[in-house]
């Protein structure tokens, strides 16, 4: 069994910080296996994520570390937060009618790569229904006939139902109500097929061609109250040629699309991502 | 000596454009070298761009094929020039402080990448004169505190005195007029530090961190009347930590920005550019 | 239905080659789409693909093209091929355990990015049935302990069955004799995990990691006699870093993987592919 | 004045390591800035890069420092290395006739980018000294008539006269003798116009088209006996055309190169780069 512990850590910049960390990690009996810390001098904030085991021998427990750490982070004003590796985050998957993301999530899912649950597939369409069925994931169809409130209660139910605690939306091509996004807040991982702040809102392939960029990209940010402006967990873009139609932009950002989304997933169930100032750290 | 002519058409797509330019060309004893063509199907728009030689024996002359040529151009609607390897256009560059645009672009000129000549360099700051010295290019200092318009005269009067056809903005930090760029409209080509459209106007990196993007860039384009709203040329862009600073943006962004100038004039010099719909076609 | 043909054509360089070229489609009752062409000057060779129509009201057959092409063809040495989009290729998939690469084309193949058809998987492993049931594509086991020989002749025997054209090896972990590739010379395409012409033959991540190259890559190549040697079609690469481990690499190169063997795949069945002196020519 | 201390730290993975430096570092009156840690675990060695202060008030000096970490390191195993940020390494650059890598070398360390002072450049040809003037270091000619043996000499008579600590190879076409190479082992930093292992040798570009690869590269590496097979400190790649000639393979190349040459002397001055195994860890 992996008994391996992450602990997230951020507070304004003082000196001493990671000593007082390692020290307190090693006097509970402790081993660090990596450690990733950054002072962000622009805003003078400290992030810092250590993986650690507990040592052989040296009667760790979560509840004297918790409580030890407690009286550190005090001292230093942190806020922190232990992860164990064998908790892991139940995610919800809402799609609408493409494939490429759903798919994506689902097979890079079974081969390990994402360190999370997925219970649930939920959707406005029935198009994506066989590829749940393929792999073995229950799949629900919402009536966007019923309208905007009474979709998102649907979906609240199913999701309370099976204790979800992350929702991903995997090209779900409807905007959310700031009520269901404040109750996910940071909790909603869209993504967006444009190279935000650029091309936000409807049909980013458009704007691009129109525009006549070189280079498009997708963006994996979370979805807060203000549309496409959550903050960006990961972005990767493709470059493009003038010869290129919008409909080639929209097939070659689907590559771009599934790739990003899933890297966002990865930083998320591996507790890289830290928010300050509306925008994120990602701490590798 | 290289004889070679390059030859641009645009027009509304039709069947028969291919056929027409090349057999106009070998019936005036024009080789092909190379020919690029693309139709843009979103707007129904063909562009074509053909290297060729004067075949040896044929009695090719340039005057001969502009005739014969423009008959066939009335025919199809097309917009057409024709550039003759040897014929450079002559460019000035504009600086103010920083050197790594001017740097590259001196150098690539000496290395023979850029395909015209460079007579002079003008600036509003002192401090880039060495290094024009250096490559035994002049140099003029334009004073700032003369105020916009008279700057702008004495840049003008610059340009022609040594006959200038295109103007390149090499990290030149002052906005020109709408009379200035109107009057050199689509023969400025500017460097701008920023991914367009996203992070237009001042201090481009300063906002590309605050939003927490994960990828900046720089934009080669036109400077017309709206500023930062030119067609673009050429993009590139570099991965960026959260771990890197706004300086550390800045000092990454150097190495894109001058790599992007210098593709963008390329291009410009290789007669690559065709500008619709106020975007540009690049076609290799 | 889509009446585009396409036609390749590779000779020695000569003048008039282009002219000959569309002249002859012209004249046949064909309209140009595109055109794309290269002179390859360090050896003289002159390499052309062109897509065109048949224009209304023109008569235009194929035979009678043939018979003109053929003509012209004979003048100029040129070596042809005349395809039409419909008549579509038939393509063999090749595994063994690993599922990544498989997935790919199968979902690349469905979104129609694939010009072709598949009618039929095989393995020496049981493991990826399933995947092929989803997809709803016959699976075919061989049986490895029967010697390579044996294997090689039951594969046989499904390619006839199935009348297939071209063979992809996606992922499949078995060394093809000599007498099975000459007689598929150039029509086996391979997936390679490694950036050739490093790397060659087994546990390529694990030699990159060994000599701690900072970049790892994939080829998708035809695989003629000469192990890992034949013609590259298709490379693509991933930076890593010296904090990966080979488990790692694995893991990240196959994602390069899966994107370069569909990259090649589409290639081939674009027809863009040119062999000569032993290396691939991708003309687009 | 900048006063920070860096500390390299390498030795078999334990248990406590971590702590074990911090401790030290905050027991002496040190304050970490950055801490950069990696446990190749393939290989079972761990690898630690500290940035620190001395905290003000703290009684930090270097000398009880070191006193302290010895007795830590002895502990523990450790291979360990102190530098201080003002104590710059000094280097010379060997060119031969190709001016980009030196341009760029002296560009960047003129940009504050290199860490080191450049006290001297030398040459088996005339053709850069221009430059060198132009940037104000002197330039000594070798003569390649003379011998490889006598030009080494002479090369080793300039390096102790301006007392160098490391030598850059910008593009010397020179193979050194393994005398020359083994005095300077993992001192001399070479940049090699192929991507590293494959093209070693003479005219990797000839090689790559010859193999028609679809992405070329550079490497910057140690120069030790083996020729091209020291270890690698960084590489970069760029992808080309079937349609690019040998000539502009060379020509894409020189803006790879340049940039790998830069970012593996600025991997070198900022103490990233650890070896083991014959192969480099760059821990940043």
């Amino acid at each position: 069994m992996d008994r391996t512990f992450t602990l997230t850590v951020s507070c304004p910049d003082k000196t001493g910080l990671i000593a007082s960390i390692t020290n307190c990690i090693a006097k509970s009996g402790g081993n660090v296996l990596n450690m990733a810390q950054h002072t962000a001098t622009d805003i003078g904030m400290f992030f810092c994520r250590v993986d650690f085991n507990p040592e052989d021998n040296q009667n760790f427990t979560e509840d004297k570390f918790r409580a030890a750490f407690s009286r550190e982070a005090d001292k230093y004003d942190m806020k922190w937060q232990l992860f164990h590796r064998c908790r892991k985050e139940r995610m919800a998957v809402l799609v609408s009618k493409t494939s490429h993301c759903l798919y994506e999530v689902l097979i890079k899912h079974k081969d390990g790569i994402l360190n999370c649950e997925i219970p649930v597939i939920i959707s406005n369409h029935p198009d994506l229904c066989g590829i749940a069925t393929d792999f073995h994931v229950p799949f629900f169809q919402v009536d966007p006939s019923k309208g905007k409130q009474a979709v998102e209660q649907d979906i609240q139910r199913i999701l309370d139902q099976y204790n979800i605690n992350v929702v991903c939306l995997a090209r779900y091509m409807q905007i959310l109500t700031p009520e269901f996004t404040r109750k996910w807040n940071n909790k909603i991982i869209n993504i967006h097929h444009g190279f935000l702040p650029a091309f936000k809102g409807a049909k980013p392939y458009h704007q691009a061609w129109n525009k006549g960029v070189k280079i498009i990209g997708a963006t994996a940010h979370f979805a807060n109250e203000d549309l496409d402006q959550g903050p960006i967990i990961y972005q990767d873009v493709v470059r493009v040629s003038d010869t290129n139609s919008i409909e080639e932009f929209v097939q070659m950002g689907k590559d771009v699309e599934r790739e990003v989304l899933v890297e966002g997933l990865k930083r998320y169930f591996n507790h890289n991502i830290f928010i300050c100032n509306n925008r994120t750290f990602i701490i590798e």
